[in-house]
């Protein structure tokens, strides 16, 4: 699939915070004596090769969307950034600590155009680095300690994440459990994201907007904002995952078909689809490995549930609810229009 | 090997924190509603079998030495044991994550007399219930902040608590990198298990000795006690799972040769054998799997090294090292003999 003309570029607040927020994580994960250790955590963040030499290579780096998010929300709000700085790296470290993690359980050989850390140094040493990251991540936010926030929203900021990620953890329990059955349906589905994937980017909006705010409207507007911003994002990458380009998106076309995994689209499908199709769609569920024309029959079946569209809609509709959740509060236009930009550009990127 | 005779049995203190501790771990891992991921962690603690059901075997559950040692330290120095509580449950938790993962890596088939978390549920679930013990440590030690212990000595805990984890993994690093290394010597392999198994045991101390004073003298007298604690256990643990009793222990004799594991022995021996013992062990060493036969003769040039005796002797020196750093401390006589039935405990015991 070629670029949709008029596909939206990455909006302008993740360049405006990303240096400073890779300040911090570099000052979180440093070239230490740890070298062992540290390169794997190095390598899988996209600074460093295999050898530990520094790459720039801004392909195999994340979007930082969490720790953009959690600025952005501190910003919008007239908070001081610098005391986002420690949430938004812990963010983005933990979140890279479950990436590790799920390339060793989805045995997946590629992450973002380069081989996976267990792929390289076997499945040990990345369970290890995984973990290591994840401590890490709380050592980061630790730092927020060290600012003048007292201690007690210290300890509120330490307790929110913990939570986030414990809601992230149940959510991929609960996927784990969906790919032995076949009976989940789309609702199901929509609940296990909002914590598998929408739980840390609900809480980089909800810290953010507490380190600024006490104000009880606008914490609950910046949390259903990201609430319906993480469901947008990742039904846009279910949508990517079945019909996005290779090039674009650093994995092989229909990847999530081949893995047979049970993105929204699948769960749509297999509700929607009737005699022939539905049987077809089972059956191909439930083999060992699929080939290219295996792929391209679910994908048609797909097509013809109306998944497609379907799926497209609703990352769209989520991406109106995101904004729609900040309209009863008071936000400079600069951070409306940036809002709008950072919705419509989730729903409908390429990459 | 039978029991040795007067070989020493639990201390009382064991007893006498037990029920607390497990009332408070009980709240930290509760009977909820997703149960398809409690009943993982619940099995792994030795509180349910397989399908959940409540199962009263005192064998399938730890010995509790970390917070044991934490309620120990708190109480010897006249603290208020409720304030040590809290971290207490995160040291069983966190241990206890860092053991399903490390069945995951070892690919271990057996823990504590039953079978391993990944050997049941596979790999990804265990993977993911691992993670979930982690981060339920995590919030059981957030509940000290509901203690009137003040929030800044709840972010000081917070913190040790996490650098501990961080030695821990640093360690567990160290011990992978050690596998494929024939270079390793006695130091290194003290330096890796101080950070492996001693972190968590010598923070375990610190804690609970810092929850109930601010007296320099005495937290660091409880720091090198809870770090040379942390060595006699290792060591005996060593011991035992070269000549260690099977019945007793729970895990076959030999165990650790059989898994060429680069255990103290192992690395006293090749440092010490020469000529063809040393030629025997390294091959054994590089060999994919050991029979019995072989497991029999790296036994023997270990004894030939003088190896058994030495690793006894260590173990039985680091417990007089633990007893020595609390000599200049003042201690109810009571404390006094405990902190002794422990590290006689520590350092003899037969499980």
């Amino acid at each position: 699939m070629a670029t949709t003309p008029g596909a939206p570029a990455l909006p302008a607040m993740f360049a405006r915070y990303r240096d400073r927020v890779e300040q911090e994580l570099f000052r979180s994960v440093p070239d230490g004596e740890d070298t062992a250790l540290y390169t794997l955590l190095r390598y899988h963040l996209g600074w460093v090769d295999q050898q530990g030499h520094p790459q720039v290579n801004a392909l195999s780096r994340g979007k930082a969307l969490r720790p953009t998010l959690c600025m952005f929300a501190c910003e919008a709000l007239e908070g001081d950034l610098s005391w986002a700085l420690p949430t938004a790296a812990a963010l983005e470290l933990i979140h890279n600590f479950s990436l590790i993690h799920d390339d060793i359980q989805d045995q997946d050989l590629e992450r973002r155009h380069q081989p996976t850390v267990w792929s390289i140094w076997g499945m040990p040493k990345a369970l290890v680095a995984g973990n290591a990251l994840q401590c890490v991540g709380d050592a980061a936010l630790l730092n927020i300690s060290r600012l003048d926030v007292g201690p007690d929203t210290a300890l509120k900021v330490s307790r929110l994440l913990t939570e986030s990620y414990m809601d992230m953890i149940q959510g991929q329990c609960l996927d784990l459990a969906f790919e032995s059955s076949t009976t989940i349906g789309t609702q199901d589905y929509l609940d296990m994201i909002a914590r598998k994937t929408g739980a840390l980017i609900r809480t980089g909006a909800e810290i953010g907007a507490s380190l600024a705010t006490q104000d009880p409207a606008a914490l609950a507007a910046f949390s259903r904002f990201g609430d319906s911003l993480g469901r947008a994002f990742q039904i846009r990458d279910d949508y990517l995952g079945i019909w996005g380009d290779e090039a674009t998106t650093g994995k092989p076309a229909g990847n999530d078909i081949r893995r047979r995994k049970k993105s929204y689209p699948v769960v749509f499908g297999l509700e929607q689809a009737e005699g022939r199709s539905r049987e077809d769609l089972l059956k191909l569920y439930s083999q060992d490995e699929l080939d290219d024309e295996d792929v391209y029959r679910v994908q048609t079946i797909l097509e013809e549930t109306g998944a497609r569209e379907h799926t497209q809609l609703l990352a769209e509709t989520s991406a109106k609810e995101a904004l729609a959740a900040l309209d009863g509060i008071s936000l400079p236009s600069w951070a409306e229009d940036e809002a709008e930009a950072l919705v419509d550009f989730l729903a409908r990127r390429e990459y």
